[in-house]
């Protein structure tokens, strides 16, 4: 008897690691991670994605006949239609790659590619924490702050397919330089380093993320005020997307959503008293769920949903 | 021989002036325009609007039966699925006010009703300067600073009908309080009371808008200056909205358009400035086309689109 699902790898290509999900009926069955600084080359990482893919397959005794396809969440912008690369802000080496035709080769699979934020969205909204919902925004919190849109039940990448960037929404008028270009982006104020900055300021010593997390869970009030003013900053900027996209959902996830409620209650306050009443009432604030596996299983819905739109 | 296009009758109940339009074949063609404040009560200005409505059908001589229906732009959050003005900031007296079925009752004809800067975006999307372009936002500069979303070439309301308040964006974390609620939202910055303000103490007297654009357009550097800090302003809030929402157009209409072209080119050197690039290229910043008429197209463009949906 023929299945009638087939499996799917989901690939998330991050700055630090690549994790690879073998998924089946929308789960993962088996996983795989590398770092992508081994990888020095675009070729050496391009190759290790065609090996390890065939690895994966093969080890799981899963013929090529049985897979849907392959899909890759990057962190930066992509050109999703035509499978292109544009270039990744931290990891030098790619621009203009025709990564998607280069892995299809080489495979001989179908493959899509997709902005990494894009495709965290788009799993959340189909089996995370915003389940089913219309208008979503996605956040992932990180070294860079990533977000993606889903309208009216579908991803919305917009109309040079890079929509979505709710890290370079300007926080004010002036202020520190972004190195995107603009001028006192959410992301200057939100992302990773600055968090780090103001945990060593703070303390007199470098403090890792997860330790300044479980400093503010068990009570620290210095670490939880650093964890509050950053909610605080996240605040207002989506303050200002709630009024102009009036969403159902916004689901915050990435490392820092992990210092817990501090953050969640600031951001509803802040979009409480900052917002209009209807687009704030309309709106739930709520934790990624799919954690680490968002990207891997974005990446699977992205097959799926490339190959019966056509 | 039965004629295959009715008649519409579309209205844009402004602050200042309700605009009422008989429109054929999408053209205006006879028009008639009322004082708004020359009607104290609601139930005077409801009143009126169903008596104007019966008398620019009868001296056009056409007959109900050759009327498709009514729809109205109105100056604040709309409910457009139930037809409920939620309330009008700049007109007293109207709260949940279910003024589609008043009508709809008082002129036996079908009734629309939406947010006046979503329906001129919807006319500008469909006949004006962002003809057939598919991820639209509209912009109307006045008292209030409106807007409306176009997505994927229809009109985007969002999860509570309240979608597209540009003009409530903050432009920085603290400023000015906005009546909405908010703090330092742009409309603060490029209201039209503030570019009085800023007119008044830059030449000691009160001067009207028409006059300030006089002055700029005629080289005047002082009223020059005022345009360009206003279109700093909007341009730097507009950057964030080319990176979160990468529209392929943005429209910008309402009286301080008429400043000129020092407005637009200040928007899009700031946009250029503060954009990403890939977002930033793919967007043009194109003044309204359809200037007054835009609010009375729009809506006679709504009675068609909704009745078309059914």
């Amino acid at each position: 008897m023929a299945r009638n699902e087939k499996h799917i790898i989901g690939i998330d290509l991050g700055a630090t690691n690549i994790k690879f999900g073998l998924l089946y009926k929308g789960k993962i069955i088996s996983k795989k991670s590398l770092p992508t600084r081994d990888f020095p080359s675009r070729e050496n990482l391009i190759f290790a994605l065609g090996q390890t893919i065939e690895e994966i397959l093969s080890e799981a005794n899963v013929p090529k006949k049985n897979v849907l396809g392959i899909g890759i969440g990057l962190p930066g912008p992509i050109d999703s239609l035509k499978g292109i690369v544009h270039y990744f802000p931290n990891i030098p080496g790619w621009r203009n790659v025709r990564l998607r035709d280069i892995l299809k080769k080489r495979t001989s699979l179908p493959v899509f590619i997709d902005n990494d934020a894009n495709l965290m969205a788009l799993a959340e909204a189909r089996i995370g924490s915003a389940k089913g919902k219309t208008n979503v925004v996605g956040i992932t919190l990180g070294t860079g702050v990533g977000g993606g849109i889903i309208v009216q039940g579908k991803l919305y990448r917009g109309s040079s397919l890079t929509a979505g960037e709710i890290g370079h929404i300007p926080l004010n008028e002036s202020g520190p330089k972004c190195p995107c270009g603009g001028t006192a982006c959410l992301e200057r104020y939100v992302g990773n380093s600055r968090i780090l900055d103001q945990a060593k300021k703070s303390f007199g010593e470098t403090i890792s993320l997860e330790e300044l997390s479980r400093m503010s869970l068990s009570g620290n009030k210095a670490a939880r005020k650093i964890w509050e003013n950053a909610a605080q900053h996240l605040g207002i900027a989506l303050s200002g997307v709630v009024n102009f996209f009036n969403p159902d959902t916004i689901v915050i996830g990435g490392g820092v959503a992990n210092a817990g409620e501090i953050i969640f209650a600031t951001v509803r306050k802040v979009i409480r008293a900052r917002s209009m009443p209807t687009s704030a009432r309309a709106v739930r604030i709520v934790k990624a769920k799919l954690g680490n596996d968002a990207g891997m299983i974005g990446a699977g819905l992205l097959v799926k949903e490339e190959l019966h739109k056509r």
